[in-house]
């Protein structure tokens, strides 16, 4: 058997598939309620050895945040979580006997939307979340595409404009710093949830903003269909809720563009696995790997 | 046996190589000097018909200005050449009785570039050249990532300043628009190759265009580490024959994201391949589609 393991900031999730990719169970647990790495490996072991019945479960990939080494299977420094180095991927595996891998949480939703959600038949795919921060992973000819250091697919830090504003990652101009949920809501004061409320009922200058977002999302999208030359973007994170806010303009702008002809224009694409999309990922991850 | 032509604007190359890719011949003619698509097709036949021994020729790779219709072998408007719609592929296979295949001049010196050239034993390699105008050719994972409709490496048409100036291509703010030789001329008023020699001379305002020329190369390049993540980026064209005007600049923008650390940083180098990359791309794209 297989299993997948998301590390959300706010949920922590494990998916149990037989070993073609089809899911048996899946369990979620809130992620403040762990308090350290030793207690989500104690809470996953669990949770495995109690679905997996009479099975072996041989092959598991853990999506966590970046920055991850890849390599090694170590968690460097999770934004949301206390936590420094945590060898997760042999801490998981001397509990449970499977081989672990640690994966992009961006990466392994984008590999959950192409193999199982709106990406599915495309060959080119760039899987864009887009929620407190902007992140993505990309499918390459039909394979994820991690990179030559496992750190492909940063879409947010994209310079979009040098003279713009500061990003948290010491970057000026990133796409994250115009248009992530955390930098909307420094540049007007409140939640970007509210703020995206506010545009849905009809509210003029909360509008405009998500509108200004939009176009700047797709000017990102312009860059990267010149790049990479995407069949499909696809589109996830908390902001793709407010897909009927955002398309038309993400659209517009692309369309906006007369280098890139209708023939060759990707087509966009709201993410379909919601917050799933990781564990889903995460388990396509670890059958690819098993 | 194999064939690589390489269609410039300013020279036509055809090689010949043994199905390894091992060179047999190369020769090389002005561009200017042949005038139609029909005269093309017939040189280089001839050209091929007289260096193949009593070896038969089962592929061929032309490599030629996009835009390009790599599915159909058809040039669509190549900027330096009076033609429309050219069904080249066909054409030169009637002529030959080999398997042709159109594909994109950046495209093909990166391949150059990576099998024989400065990105020998990388697996993932982002070629730039930057002349004219400003392209590339990426190799993902040891191959040449041509995207879901043949135009991806785009590089000169990623926007880096959505307020900057208009590119011939018709989108604001381009790479291209900001440093490419026709952007350069423009903006002084004299031919790029002048505005370098200035430079390399110590004309102060010369190297001061030069300078943020590459600065603004080095921007590109931070967007593209953190989208692609390869191991390096080798610089082609003109341009690059400046390597001691343009490679501090690069490198001291590319090291001043602190968000890529020294650990992901790609190795930055100079083409090493020159005027033949073209034709040793082509001659390696005929191998791999033989």
């Amino acid at each position: 058997m297989l299993a997948g393991i998301d590390l959300g900031g706010t949920q922590v999730r494990v998916a149990l598939a037989r070993s073609d990719g089809r899911l048996v169970a899946s369990v979620k647990t809130k992620t403040a309620l762990i308090g350290s790495p030793e207690a989500l490996v104690d809470w996953a072991a669990s949770e495995i050895d109690r679905h997996r019945g009479r099975e072996k479960v041989r092959s598991i990939t853990i999506a966590a945040p970046g920055p991850i080494d890849v390599k090694r299977g170590v968690l460097v420094n999770p934004p949301n979580l206390p936590w420094a180095n945590v060898p997760l991927a042999a801490l998981l595996s001397r509990a449970t006997g499977a081989k672990v891998h640690v994966a992009n949480d961006a990466d392994m939703a984008g590999l959950g939307e192409f193999h199982h959600g709106a990406g599915r038949g495309t060959r080119n795919m760039v899987y864009i979340t887009w929620s407190t921060g902007v992140g993505g992973g990309l499918i390459i000819d039909g394979k994820l595409h991690r990179g030559g250091h496992g750190t492909a697919g940063e879409i947010g830090h994209m310079i979009i404009d040098p003279n713009g504003p500061l990003d948290n990652c010491g970057q000026r101009g990133c796409l994250e710093a115009f248009i992530s949920g955390r930098a909307l809501a420094a540049q007007t004061g409140r939640p970007a949830a509210e703020l995206f409320a506010a545009a849905a009922r009809g509210d003029r200058e909360a509008r405009m903003i998500v509108e200004r977002a939009a176009h700047h999302m797709g000017i990102g999208l312009i860059s990267l269909t010149n790049v990479i030359d995407p069949e499909m973007f696809v589109i996830g994170g908390g902001v793709s809720r407010s897909w009927a806010l955002i398309q038309p303009t993400m659209l517009e702008t692309l369309r906006s563009s007369p280098f890139i002809k209708p023939a060759r224009r990707p087509r966009l694409r709201r993410a379909r696995l919601g917050d799933r999309a990781g564990q889903v990922g995460a388990v396509e991850w670890a059958r690819i790997n098993q």
